[in-house]
């Protein structure tokens, strides 16, 4: 396994001797359970001076896995990891350019994309120089793009599969990088055995800017992700997470609640979902007072100003809201910015609708979550701009996240379901949010490795004629 | 001709009496000489008081043709022409939306959509009521999409092809937009005999969203318009843009001339132009105190907010980049907001570099303009985003419009050009706007309407299986 950030984070105590505990971030929280027990060497940077310290150590065991740090000079990686990957590849990914303004492709850009392609060539080196004869390599995410092309040239024998965990763009707005870092990106990929995604636009969009830019149709695959059902389920059991629910009925004091788990993050549309619940109090009088919005929201790449600014602009209309509509005993919008996993959980198990809008994601892990964990019959109002919207769509009430006064008459629907067609709906989420298996996604990737074995004299990539 | 400008904009004088002169926009000067002497109805909506008054007195002959202004409800026609045309489908068609905040499709912009739907109903009325027995309609732009379907119902035997001037977005941005909205556009555009573009890659944007949305290939034809060159070069040899050209030359003192004209308009660029200028100043100061980088900017649209910030950010800009290198005998850049069409052809006789870097653009007139008037052996450097990159993309010098330093390395290698290679690029250049006449557009617009006659039996749209 390759990817960005690794499964242990590393501090150093008192005494200046390394620690580990658990990595954050999405993938590695999904990856982890996967990957546990199998032996498998995991290689990831360097980030902190712990990070460093541990990688100059070597190897390290944990949780019948290995891993390996990869130390990276941290103004080469700062580059590589602000500049283009969450401020380049992710804005373009998730369509968040304001192209009158960003991006702004100057002689510090092309710095950092130099440093994207020394770091994406270190991880290379490091699996070449590490991986067993003929192993399967999964590389994770945007980060690491290039690795694949890199690897086929030095170690041939290796099978190794990309797997993308944010949208794709179409070839439309691929347009906006460099035409040579566009060929270089995709160049990069299609080194690769294969490249999954977590949905089938984003598939479709990256083979057509294969097509349009390399004039070739490259091996994709869809397999989206899912969370470990008993691991949230015993989770949402905890006494935890029992506190926390505790809490939040009395904040509630028997209300509907609408909620939301978030980053906070351009993607994640806060401001229109809290537009719409604006709209719905305005035009729908008989609501006030009788729903709480609750908005687990978690800080996030505060190191780009675009985050920070961001954040405040959710925070003060979080307050426009409640200033304007909150009366002495109800509290409208509750934000809630505190890193409090059992609080999301509960929030959860709570909710009477989950307000899932992103402008675009992935996936959206959340909108499965809450399906797998709710004990209200909870309905879910879902962006159609997540991939997620491949596997739940079939049930969950549809959202175009551009239009606030269509939120809020979903809201509104939402909330005045009538019982049994909530529980219908719950109920129908559920069994969709359960259908795939958590290995289903390790062994999609797997798979694909191996059937390229099968396939040696076939070769990758379908060429397209004309 | 139906359009939402007339080609005659009304005023009132002094005691009262209505009285006309030629209208503005870009739209109208290309269309209005084609028009002359045909005899034909232009169809426009009456926007100020005295288009109004106009209005109720019917139809006016003017110039070879007659003038019919429709009278709308002022409201309504600012929530059409301000809320839909220009702030949503002019801003997703040059794909100018910061999708983390806009477009937030409220209430107000559900009325201002009625009004849209309204503003078009009244010109398919008009037309309708006043279009002979089996006439062809020419229906211009972005504010009036919807004018054929309505058409098609009322008047079947009027055969209407509807022209857009802008980018046409593809189907991935087109979700941005209501699933009813969106489809009620291109029902609309469809109903048109056919559908005219003035570049290749918006003709197949539309016929990919019609296959997504509609199920179906539209007509669609591609017919770029051209400037009157003899016009243009006369304008040019006047005596009012002689003394421009006089007091420009005083102003470069001998230097060499970088000049842009362009509307103050997000799609064009205008940030990035400076930066890379900025940039070319920052990086070779070797060109320091030999180059003057003159944009003539006209204001637009200062009703929208959007426009008036992206004012004041490129003036800020522009005193910036001066303040860092101006010298006692030498500034930098000239920024000329004054509404002086003689001083902008001046410029366009006398650049060394025609700077032309929209993010996207329908065509770019001025780009064929300054090949045709520029006396200097002046070398374009042309975003490769402009619709005119299909005519002039294989001689013009191309810019990614994002690539600030990629720019700023084509302003260089423009300005230090040897004179035969500069000449030939010239002359190469002004072969290439000189290849259609300007009468083509407007009758491959005819063309259009009468091919559908010809082709009765085998219908409009082609079908698409699956």
């Amino acid at each position: 396994v390759v990817s960005n950030r690794g499964p242990l984070s590393f501090s150093l105590d008192d005494e200046g001797n390394l620690t580990s505990s658990r990595g954050g971030g999405g993938l590695v929280s999904s990856l982890s359970p996967l990957v546990r027990g199998t032996g498998a060497t995991w290689i990831a940077a360097a980030i902190t001076d712990a990070d460093r310290q541990a990688a100059d150590e070597g190897l390290i065991e944990a949780d019948g896995f290995r891993v390996r740090s990869l130390a990276v000079d941290p103004a080469l990686f700062r580059m590589a990891y602000d500049v283009v990957s969450n401020s380049t590849l992710w804005f373009l990914n998730h369509g968040l350019f304001d192209l009158a303004r960003r991006p702004r492709l100057g002689r510090r850009w092309w710095e950092a994309w130099e440093g994207y392609r020394k770091v994406n060539r270190r991880f290379a080196e490091t699996v070449a120089e590490h991986a067993e004869e003929g192993a399967t390599v999964l590389v994770q995410d945007y980060h690491l793009f290039l690795v694949g092309a890199w690897l086929a040239q030095q170690r041939p024998d290796l099978r190794a599969v990309h797997f993308t965990h944010t949208p794709f763009t179409g070839p439309e707005d691929l347009r906006v990088l460099p035409s040579s870092v566009a060929e270089e990106l995709l160049v990069g990929m299609t080194g690769h055995v294969a490249c999954g995604f977590h949905a089938r636009r984003w598939a479709a969009n990256f083979e057509e800017c294969c097509r349009e830019v390399l004039g070739f149709t490259p091996r994709s695959f869809v397999s989206p992700i899912s969370p470990d059902r008993d691991e949230i389920v015993a989770t949402a059991q905890s006494e935890d997470c029992g506190r926390e629910l505790e809490r939040l009925e009395v904040l509630l004091g028997g209300r509907q609640l609408i909620a939301r788990v978030d980053r906070i993050e351009l993607s994640k549309n806060l401001l229109r979902g809290f537009h719409a619940f604006d709209d719905l109090l305005a035009t729908r009088p008989e609501w006030r007072d009788k729903v709480v919005f609750a908005a687990f929201l978690y800080p996030s790449r505060e190191a780009l100003p675009e985050y920070l600014g961001y954040r405040q602009e959710v925070e003060s209309l979080a307050r426009y809201v409640n200033d304007r509509w909150a009366t002495p005993g109800w509290q409208p919008v509750v934000l809630d910015t505190s890193d409090n996993y059992c609080r999301s959980v509960a929030a959860l198990t709570r909710y009477d609708v989950l307000l899932v809008n992103p402008v675009r994601d992935g996936l959206n892990l959340v909108a499965k979550e809450g399906a797998l964990v709710n004990r209200r019959h909870g309905v879910v109002a879902l962006s159609r701009e997540a991939g997620v919207w491949d596997e739940l769509g079939a049930t969950a009430l549809e959202l175009n996240p551009f239009d606030v006064a269509g939120t809020s008459d979903v809201l509104a629907g939402a909330l005045a379901m009538p019982p049994d067609e909530r529980e219908a709906h719950a109920s129908a989420l559920r069994k969709l949010a359960e259908a795939r298996a958590p290995s289903s996604w390790l062994d999609d990737q797997l798979r694909q490795a191996d059937a390229d074995a099968d396939a040696v004299d076939g070769g990758g990539g379908v060429p397209v004629v004309g």
